[in-house]
């Protein structure tokens, strides 16, 4: 087994919850994704999941699933599409193809945490093996341009500590926020020569704001100047700390306290050492998010012993029932 | 001018920003919200707004902008219906109704963070006038039934401290979590004698983290036992927290240093003093998450001049566009 998993799961890959109220308890409701142990058969319906994939929005993450539905050559029956298994729950979108689960996850840490909590749960109940959790996200490069990919060696927070720290019952908690170090490598060498990103493997700095908790100097309040930002991303930047986003601290922390193997994936959208806003063209920033869903799908299909590089084919990441242009805003 | 806004506005009642870079700034762009100040000619588009409505989901969010829309008695020009204004940010989703904006903000306090920066920018740029920020959200009661509002008088966090810690350029920033009282108090008084629910002002715990931050015992992970649990609920409830929720501490902190009046109305899910789950029917969860958007147009109402109670009358919650069992899921 994985050094970096310890002894945290059952022997035979299930996924071992650390609660045992959990095991004494009656029916289980995983409120936010609208599923429970009494109201489904969660393992017939999940059994088979080895793969998780998160990312923010619904939307790329229903994209993703069409994306991966194709890479892994999944076929759906005659008439049918796939549907958003958490729709009631109207709080995070899920979808699955085969073997792969896809969610989005909102935005920050807690997001995330009460997401994590309650799939985690759906790994045990549903007796998957060996799941492996990725996120897909979107990052500010530190020392990056926009467009290339990085993936997180170690997540620290906003005062450069490995861990995630939380007050429980009156009391702070700490998790160490660590990711594993084979799944890491193994994505970075899943790069192509003609590829066109880099792949950084590097420390993430995981903030609670996306203004001035990542140092910004336009966000409603700033009480800095343009010089002490850029001291401050130097000083990180020496820290190898690479890229700066808003969930992978949690992401890894609650993944290996549960013993799940995990990664951090994402796709730099600017070069904060050259500014802050968020200006590039929209069909750009569109065509770098798929960046990460390339990189991850090669995984899966290496892992499920297909040809890690598909052939070259057009992939469309329009949705089926998308119809461009369909709401115009009327200002 | 109220005590409460001491002297973080212009005379005029237009939201001054702290932050002296965006005034020299080019345009600005309102990335998560998908508005920027070039784009979109924000004062025409938003400079009547005087009422800003939060809540966590998009879809309570759209029934709260057609339920406001006929408290209020606003009329749409015939053959038009409301627009998501940031359907092409897929992270939050904005409706306006004359005066009130109603904005969705996802869960957690990084969340509902990126939200505030980007919303309260948008009120300067388009010089909005003595704007009030609702949070209209969910909660777990502390000693108070399901199915009961609270105002919240002030916001702490998991610790009891009354505000917001984080860490800005790796150095830790506290700002006071201070809630406007006049507006909680005229929020109270709102309450009729026929109402299904009763009101309490009492100070809300906000939390990272919805099971271990919150001290449930049915999370993924759990190391106390359900003595522990109670032991802390007491506590608290002894130091007067009445609720729990996720995003006040933040909501609180941001709208107060912006010299903006805000007020947290939460309707109780559960009271924890007796249980973790929620296992409370659809049915009524729907119900009761429409009791603080009744109050709340109440508020809007009389400040409008219109009467504040409403003559009774049949309300539907359904969108216009909705139809039941659209989508059902089979397992």
């Amino acid at each position: 087994m994985n050094a970096y998993l310890l002894d945290r799961r059952f022997e035979d890959g299930t996924v071992r919850l650390r609660n045992p109220h959990i095991a004494e308890m009656g029916p289980d409701i995983l409120y936010h994704i609208g599923l429970g142990s009494s109201s489904h058969d969660l393992q017939d319906m999940f059994s088979d999941v080895r793969f998780v994939c998160m990312g923010g929005t619904p939307r790329r993450m229903e994209q993703f699933a069409y994306y991966i539905k194709d890479e892994i050559g999944y076929k759906l029956p005659s008439g049918t599409t796939l549907l958003d298994i958490s729709y009631q729950s109207y709080r995070y979108c899920m979808y699955k193809v085969g073997p792969v689960l896809c969610f989005s996850h909102g935005m920050g840490i807690p997001s995330v945490g009460i997401l994590l909590h309650e799939v985690i749960k759906l790994m045990y109940h549903a007796k998957c093996r060996d799941p492996v959790f990725f996120r897909l996200g979107t990052c500010g490069g530190i020392g990056i341009d926009g467009g290339n990919l990085v993936v997180s060696e170690s997540a620290v927070d906003g005062l450069l500590r490995p861990y995630l720290e939380q007050p429980v019952l009156g009391e702070i908690q700490r998790r160490p926020a660590i990711l594993d170090p084979e799944l890491a490598s193994d994505l970075k060498n899943l790069r192509s020569d003609d590829d066109p990103f880099t792949v950084t493997l590097g420390k993430t700095m995981c903030t609670y704001d996306f203004y001035e908790g990542q140092g910004r100097v336009d966000g409603a309040f700033c009480e800095y100047t343009e010089a002490d930002k850029l001291a401050f991303l130097q000083k990180i930047h020496a820290a190898n700390v690479v890229n700066m986003e808003m969930e992978s601290l949690g992401f890894a922390a609650l993944c290996y306290h549960a013993g799940v193997r995990s990664a951090v994936v994402c796709v730099t959208v600017i070069n904060r050492l050259q500014g802050d806003q968020m200006s590039t063209p929209k069909e750009e920033l569109n065509k770098w998010q798929e960046y990460p869903q390339v990189l991850v799908a090669r995984y899966i299909r290496k892992v499920m012993g297909l040809p890690a590089h598909a052939p070259p084919r057009e992939h469309s990441f329009l949705l089926p029932n998308e119809v461009p242009d369909q709401k115009k805003f009327q200002s």
